[in-house]
């Protein structure tokens, strides 16, 4: 059995990365979440190692310093991030590790796993980006504003990625990120193997 | 629009190359054959520019002198060979140009095409690759041999290619060789400009 890749997928706010990803998950089998690590208290119908592995604020800090945590962020004085055991445990179950992870923390996940693929997911254009944020109808004029100026940001980041994936129609998206990871699953670097035991055969 | 890119696909004898090839051809617009050069005479019912590229032993020469031949053999004392000229014209078309040639050949593509990406198609086993020589029934048992020893040969020089194909059901190989393509154009060094316009946008 191959083992498993490292997958990062990115995308400003309003990309329709979520959605994308979930129907990702519909279509192919070989691809799993990485499921976080968070200090913050649990709370009613969520199961420790499922929703999250829980952990205390002591804990997390000392996976921190002992280089447990891929990446990580304090969001209201709670850690959230993702930890090295669970990623290598499902890459040696052969399973695709997809993370989905800000710009910073992609760039930490390229540095500490060299052989990820950095996924980018961009809107057709700024204009229907900004459609879309207005569509939800829930954000004030300010907070939309923020949201565009933070994805412009975001996406002079992207150039950094090693694919882009436009997401116009919600399917094609879905398509091509799938595309993108079957076509890792043939490079050469993940079949040696397999090259070996054809020529032996 | 895009420049296109050039696709080198390998396979020893006996592999199915021109079949997938050919399905490959079918299923996707935007690739395309580069017509080879030759120094050998027109035979009738050839069309310059569609069958071959003709030209003189000189001019032939001439050519390879100039550097304007990407890769070319001397068979039966006739020059056959990719111009540069033409794989060129064709990716700035926005055509990706599929070549296909030997192991040697292609080592020397990557040098002048860094760029390009080197596909190599596997038999599913030696023993398959064997029964698939066999059952062509034209065939004697020594040249079987001869083909199956060139194999392993070709076979171990795939470690240098990009990716992998086994053809062991064609209509799978074809998508296979198909999905490498299509995630090809999704690189980031191939959509910058696509990055930027969005941006702009």
């Amino acid at each position: 059995m191959n083992k498993g890749m490292l997958i990062v997928v990115s995308a400003p706010s309003g990309c329709g990365k979520d959605t994308v990803l979930a129907e990702l998950f519909k279509i192919n089998e070989g691809v799993a979440y990485s499921v976080s690590a968070t200090s913050r208290a649990m709370r009613e119908g969520e199961i420790d190692g499922v929703s999250y592995h829980f952990c205390t604020k002591e804990q997390f800090e000392k996976m921190i310093e002992n280089n447990e945590v891929i990446e990580y962020t304090n969001y209201c004085g709670n850690y959230y991030g993702t930890l090295k055991a669970t990623v290598n445990d499902l890459m040696e179950k052969g399973k695709d590790v997809i993370l989905k992870i800000e710009v910073e923390g992609a760039m930490n996940v390229k540095k500490m796993y060299p052989d990820s693929v950095l996924i980018f997911i961009l809107p057709p254009s700024m204009k229907e980006l900004e459609r879309r944020l207005r569509k939800r109808g829930t954000e004030t004029e300010e907070v939309i504003a923020q949201r565009l100026s933070q994805a412009r940001n975001e996406l002079s980041c992207a150039s950094k990625y090693d694919y882009f994936v436009v997401n116009g129609e919600l399917s094609k998206a879905v398509e091509d990120l799938n595309t993108i990871i079957l076509a890792q699953r043939m490079k050469r670097e993940r079949n040696i193997q397999l090259l070996d035991e054809i020529i032996e055969s």
